[in-house]
C-alpha cells in the first residue's frame, strides 16, 4: 500500500481490453503511472453486438476497434498484443507466450469468458458459442451455407435438415439470436431462392429450464416467447439437449435432423484463476473481495467475467455494465492509492436493467418499475446500444446500417468467408 | 444455332459471378430464356479494390455482395454456391463437386483467374497474392501482425525484420500495395506504438523489369516511381527476386531479412480450359475466337480473365472494364441468336484508359491523349470507381469511408481476424 518513489511510475497490467479493462485504463487518464495494457486480440470487441454479426445485421468492422487506436492519444499507455501464459506472484512479473515477461507493482486482470459446455466439450465443434469475431462469422457461414445448401441439394431429406437449425439456450443471446435468423427466413431471403421457400426453415429455442429470459419478469419471458412463436421460432422450454452432432440434435429422447446448432446456454471463465492459483467458483471465476481483489494480495484486482463478486449475497451479474462499472471502481481504488489517500468503500453494482431484442420492431425492457415491450423498446434498445459505442465513426456506421436494414428489409452484412472446414476427420 | 423450342426455355449457365459473369447476367434481362448462375464465393467481388481491404482502408463487406442479393429481381436465375470440377461436353453438362450436374443450351465460363508463381509454387505460403477477400484478410493480417510483433520483441533483429515489408511486382497492384503501406508507417501508425518509430520501416517495391507500371507511358512511371520514394518506399527494378521464406526474401544474390511478402507479379487463368480440354495459351487462357466462343463450338463462350482474346495482334488485357465488355457482347449474341437474328460483329475492346494509386493524394491516369498525375488524378480515380461500385448504399458507405479516412488520417479498417497458423509445418 506505499506509494511507489517518484523516480519510477507505478506499473500497472492490464490483462484484457473488454469492457472491465478499457474502463479502467479511460478512467486512470492522468493518473502518475505506467500502463501496459495485454490483449490477445487486436481490437475491442463490443460483445453486446455480437449476435448481429451472427444473423448478418452488422459486418465485422462495426462493432470491433483496435485497442491501439482508441488510446493512441495515451502515451503512458504500451499496448500489447500477446497471450498471456501464466502470473509469477512472486516475482510480480506476467509471463507472455514469446517467453517475455511483463513486470507489475499492481495488476488487473479482466480476461473475461468463453462458452461452456457442461462437461461436453465435444459438442463445441458442430455447436459452436458466440464470444469472438471469428465465433460471430463461424455461425453466419453456417446459417448462409444451410440455406445455399438446401437450394443445391436434390434429395428433399438433406434439404429439410438443412433448413432446420437449433438454437440452444433460452437467455437474451438466445432469444436474439432465434428471432434474427426468424427474420432473415421468413422476410430477408424468401425472394432470393428459386427452388426452395425459406419461410419453411424450422428454428428452433431450445431452453432446458421452465422458460425463456429467466432473468427477466414472467410476464416479460412470456411476451418473448409468443413474440418469438408470432415469427415462426418453436420455443421448446422444459427440454434439455442431451446429444448434438453433425447430422443432428437430440432434445431429450427426440433426435431431430439438422445442420446447424448455436450455443448460447453456458459460459465459463478464462483461466485467471489458475495463473492466480486463486480460489474460483464453479464457473471458474476467481472469487474476489468486495475491493475487488484477491482475499491475500490489495494489488491484484480480478474484474469482470473473469472475477466472482458478491453483493447483498448474491453475486453480481455478468453483464457490460457490470465489468465498466467494475472497470470505474478499480481505477478509482488504484487512484487513491497512488495518492496516499483512504481506499473508496467496497464496490456497489447499479443494476441499471435487463434488456433483450426479439427481431425487428420487438423487445424488452425492464428497468425495474419501468417494463417495455414491442417496437418502443425495440428503439430505446436501438438508441442505448448506439450511445454505447466508441466514437463518433462506430456510432453512425451502425445507426447508418440500421436504419437501412430497416427501410430497406435488407440484412447487409452476408459475406461466407474463410472455408468450412469437415466438422470431423 | 436452332432457337430452342418455345415450350423449354433456352438454358444457360453461367459459371463465374465476376464482372463478366455479373454484366452478362445483367444484360439478359427479359431475354426468353433460364440462366443458372454458378459460383464456388457467395458474393460479387470488387476486386479493383481489394488492395484497399489489404491495406486497412476499406473493410470486407463494403467491397463484396451476395450474388443472390443482386439478382434477386431476376426470377429467371438460379444462383448455385457450388464448386465446377468439370464440363461434359458430349452431354452437355456441368459438373459440380456434390454430384449434381447442370444441363446447358449454352455455356459461359467466367471463371477469372488466381495469382501465379512462376514455378515457384512454394512461394504461396509466405508470399501471399491478391485475388479473394481471404488472401486481403491474410495480408492484412500478416501487415498488422509485423508492427505488434516489433512492439513486441526485444530482439532488435527480430524488430527490423517485422519492419521490413517486401511487395514482389511493379504493376498497379504492386503500387497501390506499396503507396498504402508506406501510408500507413509512415502516417496512420506512428502514434499508436510506443516501443518503435513505425516511420522505420523499410518497404521494398520489388520489380524485376526496368520500370514499374510498365504498361503506362514512362513519363507516368517515373513519376510513380518518384511519389513512392517521397513516401518512403525503395523501388528496386530491375532485381529479380530468386527466393523467399519465411525468414527472409532474396533479391538478386541478396537476402534481406523480412517477414512479410506481398506477391502482386502474376497471374494464371482458372482451370477452364483443362475442364473443357481446349486450347490454352502460357497463362493457361483458353483461345477463344472474335466471337468470345470456342472455335468449334460456338455455344461455349468464355469471357474475361479466363480468356486470351486477341484484337489486331494483340490480346486483350485482363482488365476490369475488358471483362464486361466481354460480358456485354457475349449477352448481345446470345440474344441475337435467340431472336434468330445474324450474329453481331466480330468482339472489339474499347480501351478507356489506366489508372493507378500511389496513396493519398496521388494517383496516375492515362486516357491516351490525357494523362493525369497527383491529387487531382487521385480524386478522379476516387469518384470513379465510386460510380463502379454495385447499389446506392455500397456507393455511400465507400464514399465515406475514404472521406472519413481523409480527413481523420486514420485508416479504420484494421482488424486481425483469424489466427495466423504456421507457415511451415
Amino acid at each position: 500500500m506505499t506509494q511507489a518513489p517518484a523516480a519510477a511510475p507505478h506499473r500497472i497490467v492490464v490483462v484484457g481490453a473488454g469492457f472491465a479493462g478499457l474502463q479502467l485504463v479511460h478512467d486512470l487518464r492522468g493518473a502518475d503511472c505506467a500502463i501496459t495494457l495485454i490483449d490477445q486480440r487486436n481490437h475491442h470487441l463490443f460483445q453486446l453486438l455480437l449476435y448481429q454479426v451472427a444473423t448478418t445485421l452488422l459486418a465485422t468492422s462495426e462493432i470491433a476497434w483496435p485497442i491501439r487506436r482508441v488510446l493512441r492519444d495515451r502515451p503512458e499507455v504500451v499496448t500489447l498484443l500477446a497471450r498471456v501464459t501464466g502470473i509469477d506472484r512472486a516475482a510480480r512479473q506476467v509471463a507472455l507466450e514469446n517467453g517475455g515477461r511483463v513486470p507489475f507493482d499492481t495488476l488487473v486482470l479482466a480476461t473475461g469468458a468463453r462458452h461452456a459446455y457442461f462437461g461436453h466439450d465435444e459438442w463445441e465443434a458442430d455447436a459452436p458459442g458466440l464470444k469472438t469475431l471469428e465465433d460471430a462469422t463461424t455461425i453466419r457461414r453456417r446459417l448462409l451455407l444451410a440455406f445455399e445448401r438446401a437450394e443445391l441439394t436434390a434429395d428433399p431429406a438433406e434439404r429439410d435438415a438443412n433448413l432446420t437449425f437449433a438454437i440452444i439456450g433460452g437467455g437474451p443471446t438466445g432469444v436474439e439470436l432465434a428471432g434474427i435468423v426468424a427474420d432473415l427466413a421468413h422476410r430477408v431471403l424468401p425472394r432470393e431462392f428459386r427452388r426452395i421457400d425459406t419461410r419453411t426453415a424450422r428454428i428452433m429455442l431450445i431452453e432446458a429450464g421452465p422458460r425463456v429470459l429467466p432473468v427477466f419478469p414472467q410476464g416479460l419471458s412470456d411476451y418473448a416467447a409468443a413474440a418469438l412463436r408470432r415469427r415462426g421460432v418453436q420455443v421448446l422450454t422444459g427440454r434439455p439437449v442431451t446429444a448434438i452432432s453433425d447430422r443432428e440434435v437430440t432434445i431429450g429422447d427426440e433426435a431431430v435432423p439438422c445442420r446447424t446448432v448455436i450455443w448460447a446456454a453456458g459460459v465459463q471463465a478464462s483461466p485467471a484463476a489458475e495463473w492466480l492459483g486463486a480460489e474460483s467458483d464453479r464457473a471458474g471465476r476467481v472469487i474476489v473481495n468486495a475491493q475487488l481483489t484477491l482475499p491475500d494480495d490489495p494489488r491484484i484486482f480480478v474484474l469482470g467475467d473473469t472475477a466472482h463478486v458478491e453483493m447483498d449475497g448474491q453475486p453480481v451479474p455478468g453483464l457490460a455494465p457490470a465489468a465498466k462499472q467494475q472497470g470505474r471502481y478499480a481505477a478509482a481504488a488504484i487512484r487513491a492509492r497512488l495518492a496516499g489517500k483512504p481506499a473508496p468503500g467496497p464496490f456497489r453494482y447499479a443494476h441499471q436493467g435487463n434488456l433483450a431484442t426479439i427481431g425487428r420492431n420487438a423487445a424488452v425492457i425492464d428497468f425495474g418499475r419501468i417494463r417495455l415491450t414491442g417496437w418502443l423498446a425495440w428503439w430505446i434498445w436501438g438508441i442505448a446500444h448506439i450511445y454505447f459505442l466508441i466514437g463518433v465513426r462506430s456510432r453512425l456506421v451502425v445507426a447508418v446500417s440500421w436504419l437501412w436494414s430497416f427501410l430497406s428489409r435488407q440484412n447487409p452484412a452476408r459475406l461466407i468467408t474463410q472455408k468450412e472446414t469437415a466438422r470431423r476427420g
